[in-house]
């Protein structure tokens, strides 16, 4: 076994899902993700856990539902019971071909969905965190050898979780404690955003900091108010469209024009989704220096050190005050601008926090 | 999809396991099933069955069982609400190493099973059916290639199993209304066992006939007051040793003598395993004749047409009168006789009912 794979487990058995003896855990297996799963196993037979593992094959589920007339049965009891009476459920997810669903129709994977709603909330009640391993198929989607690829997954994944929890405490209390975001780089991002009264979400990859993604390491708010332009330099697919240099102008909280290199009309669809895909729902900041490149794989893209990212549409309920609800919307779309580059900076209520990428307590940065 | 893999699924889910719309199934998928399991996945699909997929590793549960202290939870409550929940439990069995679990120690192996006594009663209690998708591992184990193995399993698994179960029910009527069975073999063999007041069960691999494993294809008994003696010609491997042409010889239902020309020490360590190990359990019939070589997997082997197996030990239930509780013991070690050579009959109260291999009923048969 490589030792990579053992110290993937251990990290997400231990920093991550904070497994206990005696805790009812679920371990779902992904197609490739077998050798996770071994490692995974051994280290919750050492914590003396309990342990249900299920497999969670793309090639299964497309073929029953292709199959099925499409009344699915809504949330059956013995598996609603299972996620109900579990303490924690571990996602090693990890496909051997990202197309594996390509061809199962989409009124049917929605129909699918909307049938088990209960039993994804019961899943989302347990202390569930989510995983990848790396395989073949998403080393091709990344454009990079499996080798390369897996040390860059590794990078990722196996940090010093506890140090960068701490670092990001730092940004959060900053953002906590202030009142507006400005973001600018070059001539052609100048944007504000208020943060008044938001909470940020240390997002350090455990339970313990209701973070569920193993790797993360971002920082994230939900602003408001926004105002100004900004470019999206960092190159993705968003629903199979290849999106380059968007450029959002936003007037009071709102989406006022749109333009792109490359994938405008995709973008302009989702502005147009409803009323709160206008509006920016999140703002989040990549602390994970571990990864240093676009593998155009949101998960890890957007924790990318030196990076920040905005979402339009739905803002996540963690950052509002009790009883606001924040922006609503059925979309959330992320998109990415790099802050390593000259002259760039992000500041909080006039105070440089982060210039060229580095923040203020870091070695390069140049206040 | 190999065209066997889909007839294998669907003899699975129909004859089998009977599966209606609504039912709530747990699919089971060993390491080397998945193809299997995407053809069972369709089947469920086109039913409107429920699904649930567990992953049957033997890699996770020896990293699991190896790394724990051994102190394993009786019957984890999250995961006996599943199979207590369930309608049918189908489990796809396929191995990639049939040495997988050579190294988890004995002690360990038996307190996991012993702690989970609930769990597989659970399971028991659902229509559950045990299946094989032949591998490359079990092919080695077979002494076959590939190719042969994968036709050898689908001859057995492939029959026309609603006139297999009809032809089996004429045996199963002979031997319920019969007194005593005698086996013939040449002058080594002359063995008569009582079956008075012993109900037959006819193993047609469905739940509708209490059968549970695909293929099966035998009926069986339990016999009493053996007497005699029989010669096991089929070679098998019993608890790793060879055991080759055992003589044994019966005197008021108990083992008197014991030889053997490979493994006399191991078989007669299974006869002094306690005061059931020393008496018959179970008179088999082998129906299958899509079984037509030995493959030293006994699951296979005690159902090849022509063949029958007697079993020292633990007599089944479902044979025996209402409050009687037959043979009880700790083991249960079929041995098989060939039946197809000249001169061997199989006779029921002196009435010959298999000659040379052949059941009185089909051609071949000289009477």
């Amino acid at each position: 076994m490589d030792d990579r794979v053992t110290e993937h487990a251990r990290t997400l058995v231990d920093w991550s899902a904070r497994i206990d003896a005696g805790d009812d855990v679920v371990v779902s297996v992904g197609e490739g993700a077998h050798d996770l799963g071994v490692a995974v196993a051994e280290e919750l037979g050492k914590r003396d856990a309990n342990m249900v593992v299920t497999y969670a094959s793309e090639e299964m589920s497309r073929a029953y539902q292709r199959a099925h007339d499409g009344a699915f049965a809504a949330d059956p009891e013995y598996e609603r019971a299972l996620y109900e009476q579990a303490d924690s459920v571990l996602s090693l997810r990890g496909t051997r071909n990202t197309s594996a669903s390509a061809d199962i129709p989409e009124e049917t994977q929605t129909a699918y969905a909307q049938a088990r709603e209960g039993i994804r909330e019961a899943r989302l009640d347990t202390d569930w965190v989510s995983t990848v391993h790396p395989t073949r198929a998403l080393a091709q989607q990344a454009g990079m050898s499996y080798q390369a690829y897996q040390e860059f997954v590794y990078d990722a994944i196996l940090r010093d979780w506890a140090a960068l929890a701490e670092e990001m405490d730092r940004l959060k209390q900053l953002l906590d404690d202030g009142s507006e975001v400005r973001l600018v780089k070059d001539d052609r991002t100048d944007l504000t955003m208020s943060i008044e009264n938001r909470t940020a979400v240390n997002s350090a990859a455990s339970v313990a900091y209701d973070s569920h993604n193993l790797p993360s390491g971002e920082v994230f708010t939900a602003p408001a108010d926004t105002a100004g332009q900004v470019v999206f330099d960092v190159p993705m697919t968003i629903r199979g469209t290849r999106i380059r240099d968007a450029r959002l102008v936003f007037k009071d909280g709102v989406v006022v024009d749109i333009d792109a290199e490359a994938g405008e009309d995709v973008l302009r669809a989702i502005v147009e989704t409803d009323g709160g895909s206008e509006c920016l729902g999140e703002l989040g900041i990549g602390m994970n220096r571990g990864i240093d490149r676009v593998t155009d794989q949101i998960l890890f893209d957007e924790k990318m050190g030196g990076t920040v990212h905005l979402a339009l549409g739905r803002a996540y309920e963690a950052c509002l005050p009790e009883g606001e609800s924040g922006n609503q919307s059925a979309v959330h779309v992320d998109l990415i601008t790099d802050m390593q580059t000259d002259g760039t900076r992000l500041e909080i209520d006039g105070e440089v926090i982060q210039r060229d990428g580095y923040f203020r307590w870091e070695d390069g940065f140049e206040g």
